[in-house]
């Protein structure tokens, strides 16, 4: 058997920061990374490792194409790509899963301690008059309980926030009330004192948080989203925000980005922008997670972390 | 046997928070609450409910005192009181305990993430360019492994973080670095990206973070005091932060509270002072504490969280 062909289709700064994390990864599982570049026929590549702000954007020439190997958690990009017929999967990074969950928990700690009045009343004033409540006694929801979800709920538990959760379907995870499915939506909404927003973005999550849902919130609610911009319906939370019914908005992602520096967001005394950095994928780990798939390809194993091409993540 | 009479010690506008709790937590552990009062004659109190702060200073008077039962964690202002020859019992509240957690994980997790660049930074600019360590890569040294420190310490282990303690006294802690004694200052201090001080106040500790142990930490280190003021020499702090090898101070604790507004921490930019509030004795819990220790001097058990008078706490 000859090495797979394993072509690199990222942007081409990636390459400086990837090549050498992934011919490490490609040896320590056993395969041959001789096949590993940057060009090649389409007709001989056997996996793509991708981003979709790749140039790749038409599958057809890939006729031996085994998979299409995602540097990233999101594939919104990719999975609409009808020329795209073999399997697809997605990044499952340790590092890009830890590192969400630092950012996820720190925002939520920040919140719940209300640590901004202090970062920002530095005027001589002792104001010692508001305590938070105990962990115990604050509901946070994380809506999406995929890999992201999942392990930020795990980790607020042992805080012991009141943690619930709420996904497409029905989930079990121990001490998190997990809720499911449009039926569900109205019970984890109204229980949400702090929401952080780690949903795919698909049709179905497009505007989730619109003007009806931000009301069943209930007042003074903190919305955390380091998931997909177009989960929140943007004007729909600037008058909540304005009405003081959303109390305050922790944003990482957003439909444009840069988020323009005209957007009202950046001005909002009840905003904090940040610049898409809750998580990135890690070179070292998620080199890792690509060589096993490809381990698995050519050992005719089924490939691991596969998107549902159906449901859109 | 008659009911204990349990003299309440503290600043007037304690008992309208204490009574009921007090009452509900007496009646729970079995013990009659028909002798709690605000005002007994010395000679007949059986126990005191105790605030460093209340008009009791004198202990002479009180000759049938069981046990003193304090109210704070902290003790150094009547540990060295020659008239109080009973047993004196700490406050270890499961609440105060609590919060001191969230405090000090929020606050850890702020600096490490570098929270304050974008709280403060809406300016439209959007910088992504500071991607922070995983927590994994970042080094954590709690000062202090009491009750609370040895609870700071275990709550961020499960996060990820690379931590180590430092006390008095040699401890063990699962999946943390234990560093004791003069001798293990140094490694404790070479290895504090983050510090966070959670030791008692006694003369052993006064200025333990002075010039010296200050120069010994790494280059931009971050100091976390929600412990007490004299551990930091604050003439020290602030020459070590106008020259950058202190990156950072959130400073909770002062040798004077309030802090007067004058004072340099305030308009430092390289320091967050908050008034005392990483966490406070719950009046729920604490009560529990206190009556369980009431209903062990009933029943001639040993009392519970006793301070060493040698020790100093």
């Amino acid at each position: 058997m000859s090495d797979p062909v394993i072509l690199f289709a990222a942007r081409p700064e990636r390459w400086a920061i990837y090549e050498a994390p992934l011919r490490r990864a490609l040896a320590k599982a056993g395969v041959s990374d001789a096949g590993l570049t940057l060009e090649a026929a389409p007709s001989d590549v056997d996996y793509i490792v991708y981003a979709p702000n790749s140039t790749v954007q038409d599958f057809t020439p890939y006729t031996r194409l085994k998979a299409v190997l995602n540097l990233w958690a999101g594939v919104e990009q990719v999975v609409g790509n009808d020329t795209l017929t073999v399997p697809l999967a997605r990044m499952v990074d340790v590092g890009l899963t830890d590192g969400m969950v630092e950012w996820c928990v720190g925002h939520v700690l920040r919140h719940h301690l209300g640590m901004d009045d202090h970062i920002h009343g530095q005027d001589g004033v002792w104001r010692n008059g508001k305590v938070p409540p105990l962990a115990r006694h604050r509901k946070v929801v994380v809506f999406g309980l995929g890999e992201l979800g999942r392990a930020v709920a795990q980790a607020l538990v042992p805080l012991g926030f009141d943690v619930s959760g709420w996904a497409r379907s029905e989930k079990q995870i121990e001490s998190v009330r997990c809720f499911a499915g449009p039926q569900g939506l109205d019970g984890a909404l109204q229980r949400a004192e702090i929401a952080v927003l780690l949903l795919p973005d698909t049709p179905a999550t497009t505007d989730l948080f619109d003007a009806a849902r931000l009301a069943r919130m209930p007042k003074g609610a903190v919305l955390i989203n380091p998931g997909r911009g177009p989960l929140i319906d943007d004007a729909a939370l600037l008058a909540a925000l304005d009405r003081g019914h959303i109390g305050h908005a922790t944003l990482d992602v957003f439909r444009e980005e840069p988020l323009p520096p005209e957007h009202p967001y950046w001005g909002h005394p009840s905003v904090t922008v940040t610049p898409h950095i809750a998580s990135e994928t890690r070179p070292d780990t998620a080199s890792e997670v690509i060589a096993e798939n490809i381990r698995r390809g050519e050992a005719g194993l089924p490939f691991v972390h596969l998107v549902d091409r159906k449901a859109g993540y």
